[in-house]
């Protein structure tokens, strides 16, 4: 695998007085063409460039320094690159022109140093500013030198840059595949992948509502079949491929059937509302919900009868389905569900912490339930699975499954 | 002068998934206290520590590592930082105590070994996360490791590490103010603090719902002057002292006077629930909500007159005091208070993206309602700009103010 680090030289970044941008675009845009990023390093103007340079040509096939090409004393770059590059300094013609014509009376002097590049090396040319960049290599390491102003650097570096490092490496198209995981803990995740896909290069990045999943190595049918025995080992609907929000599939099942959809929440305290609110557009789906916190208002504002509550408590399924009727009705929506449970940290009717109910209700058939057991989360945690969980078994509730045959299956929650 | 160095752990730094905000954050605070920054250095989670670490411990006096704390295979910055001072990693008992006691039945396995440190070195407690910070020295470098979540890494970096760097570099002890600000851009916030303060240094930290603000500088008479000229600058209820969300300035008066709480909800989604049910212990004073996002549940849930709706619009005074009065009646709570406005990207009923209204109503006083403009804004930032608004002037409210009165002299929105 091809590897590569950035300098990114400035005192203002060392100094904590902007923030560095090249950082972020670099490494995902060599991520993306498969090169792995070693190192981003940001050093003053200071001369430092030097030291770490030469630190960096040993492990790198690519080195991107970005600033330090300007006139001043402080601005580095050039020296430093021609000097590990065991070749002088020498003019170039075009950006002689270039620079007389843009400088104008002030192309004279430390100006016009920026039109000297090392011997052997090409220009990329800045529309955007006075400082060329530059790329060489010794047949080790290539290296390539671009301003620093982010509005000479970007452009330079996608119609310059980047096509000379793709070129010079011959780089094969880096097939990764993308998968979305749900109500999985990161660290039970990682053990799984190891064990289901031994030899492969997992990664998984961590996002409040689900957990992105990256497989690469080996061919195409390995990997398919490293992921089946994961998905086998979560259950259905909890990896699916793509980035994917679980909020995505009941959404994509509401505007497909022309469905509209009310929500009751009890120890969700209105999450899931917040969510499906959370995107433009979402008045076409939905129509409202009750935070239905305290028994009292899932007595009177969502119709859930007394004996219900007496009897079985309001972590229950009875009340969970009770609710799930009480909000569709309300609201006149087509479609709903609901989520009670222990959120904790203090049980609950004696019912453990992380114990939820969830009911669907729609007019087109039977109202239903599941339990579901988050013990193993904290408070937070419990209160967002309970909402990803209400979404997908909606969906799958939508398409007439059977939440309660789909949660049987769930393991490693 | 003393130097150092920032290494920076974490595959979606180097991936060009998220934007790293320590290397800024750090730079700008060892700056500003005389300390030289020499490199930032962003790496991934795969063990590159190892020799990024021994080759900055040589040139420097202090180094700071943020990351790969936690309990996952890929997180090696305490063995790292063990091996290159020599020491075992050994249990800490006190964060043995916490973590047992945070993780509750996770407490096993890999988890614990976040309880583990290198001998000799000191423990930086962590009450946003499992993973604690130590710091020890080999008597020639220094070297702080903190957590990677910037919710776990800055109150840690600000409170412990800070200060363990301070009196290693025998400063004295830095007198600091902090002070929460709400609803104000960061940008404008750093103006107006130019403009009040001159000569003082100011820091901001952006959060979510608010805008931490610290001054030091100067004598405690001129920082709170400086502060009074801002608190002029932003109107009643916008800067307030300590650390303080605007969610603990309504809990305490709900708490203090023993009043319940119900809430309606338009275009911020059931965000406002969503927050109020975020701590343990909601139940004591909230009752539960109503999103009515769609003008038929306004109607019907929360008993807001046609009449109103067809005059006036949803996204009016007169349907913000019906909502608040209907959705207090249906709850049956002492105090409630409501959102409705216009969140974007589209324009509705002609008003302009950013106008919103909230309502307040009481069993001891009249229903009021306020307008706020916060066309500036956009989509994600109205809706935790209404609720912020509406948690601030519901607590004046219960205090006998009055919400126009205070919005009134609300400037820099």
């Amino acid at each position: 695998m091809s590897t590569a680090s950035l300098i990114v030289i400035g005192s203002e970044l060392t100094r904590g007085i902007i923030q560095d941008r090249h950082g972020l675009l670099v490494s995902r845009e060599l991520t993306h063409i498969g090169v792995h990023v070693n190192e981003i390093v940001a050093i003053p103007d200071d001369g430092s460039i030097s030291h770490v340079l030469s630190a960096l040509k040993k492990n790198n096939s690519i080195v991107i320094v970005t600033g330090g090409l300007g006139p001043t004393g402080d601005d580095m770059t050039r020296n430093a690159i021609a000097e590990s590059y065991g070749v002088p300094l020498v003019m170039d013609e075009g950006c002689m022109a270039f620079l007389k014509d843009r400088l104008g009376e002030r192309a004279s002097g430390a100006n016009l140093k920026q039109a000297y590049i090392p011997r052997g090396f090409s220009v990329m040319p800045n529309p955007n500013g006075t400082a060329p960049g530059f790329y060489g290599t010794d047949g080790r390491t290539l290296i390539l030198a671009l301003p620093g102003p982010p509005r000479e650097m970007e452009p330079m570096f996608f119609n310059h840059a980047l096509p000379v490092i793709r070129k010079a490496l011959e780089l094969p198209e880096g097939e990764r595949d993308e998968y979305s995981s749900f109500i999985t803990a990161e660290a039970r995740l990682e053990e799984l992948m190891e064990k289901c896909g031994p030899g492969l290069d997992w990664g998984t990045r961590f996002q409040d509502y689900k957990i992105s999943v990256y497989v690469s190595g080996a061919d195409r049918n390995a990997r398919n079949e490293a992921v089946s025995r994961l998905q086998t080992e979560v259950g259905p609907f909890r990896l699916v491929p793509g980035c994917l929000d679980a909020l995505d599939m009941l959404v994509e099942r509401l505007k497909g059937k022309n469905l509209s959809l009310s929500v009751a929440e009890s120890c969700s305290g209105g999450l899931a509302s917040e969510r499906l609110t959370s995107r433009p557009g979402a008045s076409t789906y939905f129509l409202g919900g009750v935070v239905s916190y305290a028994p009292s208002v899932k007595i009177d504002v969502l119709n859930v009868a007394r004996a219900v509550v007496e009897e079985h408590g309001v972590v229950s399924a009875q009340c969970a389905r009770a609710m799930a009727d009480g909000v569709r009705s309300a609201c006149a929506s087509d479609v709903s569900f609901s989520i009670t449970g222990v959120a904790g940290p203090d049980v609950s009717e004696g019912k453990p912490v992380g114990t939820v109910y969830l009911g669907f209700s729609s007019a087109f058939r039977q109202t239903e339930s599941v339990m579901l057991d988050f013990s193993s989360w904290g408070r937070d945690s419990i209160r967002r699975k309970a909402v990803v969980a209400a979404f997908i078994l909606t969906a799958c509730y939508i398409d007439g499954l059977d939440p309660k045959e789909i949660v049987k299956e769930w393991r490693n929650i």
